[in-house]
């Protein structure tokens, strides 16, 4: 299993994708999390997407907010699955970034999760390197089946819950 | 290397997916096209997605409009990468199931590529399978050199085109 | 007259939804509230609207935010009418859930109402029941009433409560 | 059973609304087709939404383009539920008439369904109906049952479309 | 000259139409404030619409949040000017109600300003009512130089607020 | 009764304003159509504004594509009422202009009718002026009159429409 | 006085931006027509960024559609200024292009003009360029008097048009 | 090297602002700073803009929020380049003012920069200035360099500030 390379465009976006990191490493996922702009350091960018299967990276999760060019400047790069993570920031509510993301032209496809949704670009690094691996894919379902029963335990204990709320 | 499944949630979508589908077979990935709706076959959608893994399938890539639901509804039975295409339909341009498909809540990812993005769909597939399968990993390459060609080839003719285009 | 349920997508969805609990009590009508996730636990839900008119259930009501798939997964195993409440979450200000809940493709009506509309689909849930309880229909008429009278108080306090504001 | 009206803005939304027409017909569901316009015709609006259940009527559709007053301002004369068609005009791409419909306020709740949704009003009302007619709840099951035939059929069918397509 | 009427769909828009009314009040225009809704009190609605040129009116001032029907309504009951004023709720920003009030259908105007635009509908009325009244046109005038006059001398104390903005 | 002045950006929208022009013909309003620029003809603009209630003129109605500033400027070189119709241009449906056109800055008002509302800017005027010419006033009570009548008698009209329509 | 260079992200804009090259010619701009894909050919794109100051060139316009990468990708490898052109697709009506171009991060700008504003990027190209160019300063002074005087003749032959549209 | 004039619509844009004046100060380009509205002190702005070039400006940053019309009115009275600054104002998150500015009518260019995009607006101007001044541009290239150093400085504290966040 390869490491999965955690980039983002500015030191602030690490809030947001400080749960992205956790996740990986929960599912003991090796992770190398990096801050690297494709406008303001476009060369790091290039050969960080260039290197990255030769060194030793499978996947790619790019967090950028605004024009959030990253995750579409390393695709061009690599052939290796990158996943965007569009990050909301002060105005437009996410809206701009990821249409950035999302809207990438034939030919260079980018995996787009939900605005802010670190989490889950986590989570589907993990179902892609999962197809080569079964303990993880085992570690996949296991948390599937956690995740309803957070749920269902959720459920259970509603009334109590609603009754303070009703009150 | 798994079978890709193609699911579009109507038959008025197969205009968009062919190229989804011609792109696998250039790429010689074995893939399995169906008309599944999370909303008017919701069984056959469940099956689909529960038994997918033990039926060979690696991946499934979903499409759909309007309130586009199928891939995640298909994500929530499955622990393999679900890729969502969303359709445009008459109304609203494509916002309603690029939204209904991007922004999942955390724990069960999509990965969503541009409104009616079939043929990226089908390459992230391919970078996906290619994780684990050298020759495909060289011919997503070789894909990505041509395509590059292309464009370099078009930029060259440009000066004829251009004349008279100006004239 | 049946059960109404209130199933929401989370438990974060209970501060809107407690309007619409206190609503339904209001009225005098009976409701069951659960927790039930079409995305972490799809097979409670299944089973939830499978079962939902042989277990006594006149309507559902299914809030959500984000791709709030809830409503439509529900009204695709039931014919019971499913009332769709967009809850606003984090990003894009509710456009996501009110676009994936009403957007519902030809064949599976849901019935939604405004983002964070909670007491409105309880207001919707009374008028439908109404329909075959004239007891709950006078409910309904004295609700208006009531409604209407307490506008018009509002408008003739105005007067003071204006001129403190314009001090 | 109570009889369903189909009320329209203008004449201009008969060709999205017969679909909405048709399939109550073929339901079984008496109904009335009127062209009632909230902003031209208000007092005839006023009228029927006051008298409406007096007159027979169990439901009211209201069908509306633009800024789409006519399902909120009947609502506002009537406890009978009203379902909402936001009708797609020449700009905006019915994202007004949506709003208009779905965003109102608390006290006076619409049922809204998808832009141009004739069909799925006409199921709502169908649905609701089934709730006092045993009836009509079985030929909406048989509809369902028919739809994901329907559905299935075509997927049968689509591997020799495909290589038609695909040619 | 007649009277203005400023009408509020709910009391909570009060906070906003402040400034409607105290410019009202600057111009020396007689104004009537009203809590009306089109919802909750659709007759009061009828009722003022259909009698206020009777009652002295000469503009009605509409202000309502969410779908805000309020001006359309009371235009569709009278054939005086109605200015709408959108007013921004808790979630889509204030689209929902400008859209549902400038998107008026042909044959019932509507004039329009900004969302929250309070003080502009005091401004536009004024104008309009300045059409037949010297005296009034003779206040607005003064009113713009005094408007000009305010940035002249802000843009003249700028540069000591740069200085210490800038520090 | 003063004049009205119909300002258009461009030549090209005089295919949606005929609307507005033979509207005020109708009423008898006499108007004077200009094709007048903020942009390519500012001192034009300027001097017309300037020079607007001079030279006899009671109200401006301005239409304008895209940024469309056309009403804004001349507002802001008169106390006239402004009147302003967006114009649907080849991108985004009309929304630029109406944004650029309804969001005025406090202060300077413009009363916006919907995207392409020719029609509406022409009755909006002539509600105006009718403030202070009875027989005006009076046409436009025929003219809601004949409106009402209209859609009554299409609704009158509508069960052989219908016939026909379903067959 | 150095070149432009006119870059576009594929041949399919180049009917868009044919207006941008005559412009430029009709200035006496020399200019240099390239496609160059941010995505597909990205180190053609760098290198042209990189050296396109040593190469003569003084400005760059770049046209792209979707997530039009282009314009910030160069600006990334150059100080030079640029000016992008968001190109209108087949979905969301240029949105998302002109997001992803105007929306760019601190530090790396772009001049972005309006969607499919091909002249514009033209013009703006020369009014940067008339800075140290006293002739084409005179010329985009005759530009813009001649720009005004079609308008003004426009004007003038408006009434004839206006009899014929008005039959 | 001429002057830069940075306009503001309000002095309430000055707090956004301001790192469009220090940014200008950093690297030595004279400005001065100036509140003018396009509404409220039209016949300033026409002034400020008609006579810019004379006064010894080379650029105009042209700051505004809501239907800012600033920059285009400063255009249609120079030819001289205009930058545009939408800002965010408390509505509609800034897209009112975006769409705007940056749909300007083909003719008259405005090279819009990101929402509250004041620095980018100042390192535009920067760029277009450096075109002639060879001192400037090398400042620009140190400020790209600086600025790429701060990103690879933050990327190797990374570590440490990360070990704290997954605490």
């Amino acid at each position: 299993m390869g490491k999965v390379a955690v980039l983002m465009g500015s030191d602030s976006d690490l809030g947001v994708m400080k749960g992205c990191i956790k996740t990986l490493k929960d599912f003991g996922i090796e992770c190398e999390v990096r801050i690297i702009s494709a406008h303001r350091t476009p060369y790091v960018a290039e050969n960080f997407a260039t290197n990255a299967k030769d060194n030793g990276f499978s996947l790619i999760i790019a967090a950028a907010g605004k024009a959030a060019h990253l995750a579409g400047v390393l695709a061009a790069f690599t052939t290796l699955p990158v996943i965007a993570v569009p990050i909301k920031s002060s105005t437009l509510d996410g809206l701009d970034s990821l249409l950035s993301m999302v809207q990438m032209p034939s030919g260079i496809p980018v995996a787009t999760v939900a605005i802010d949704g670190a989490v889950n670009a986590a989570l589907l690094a993990a179902q892609i390197l999962a197809l080569s691996d079964e303990e993880l894919s085992e570690k996949m379902k296991e948390y599937k089946k956690k995740m309803a029963e957070d749920v269902i335990k959720k459920d259970e204990e509603l009334s109590s819950k609603l009754d303070e709320l009703l009150k």
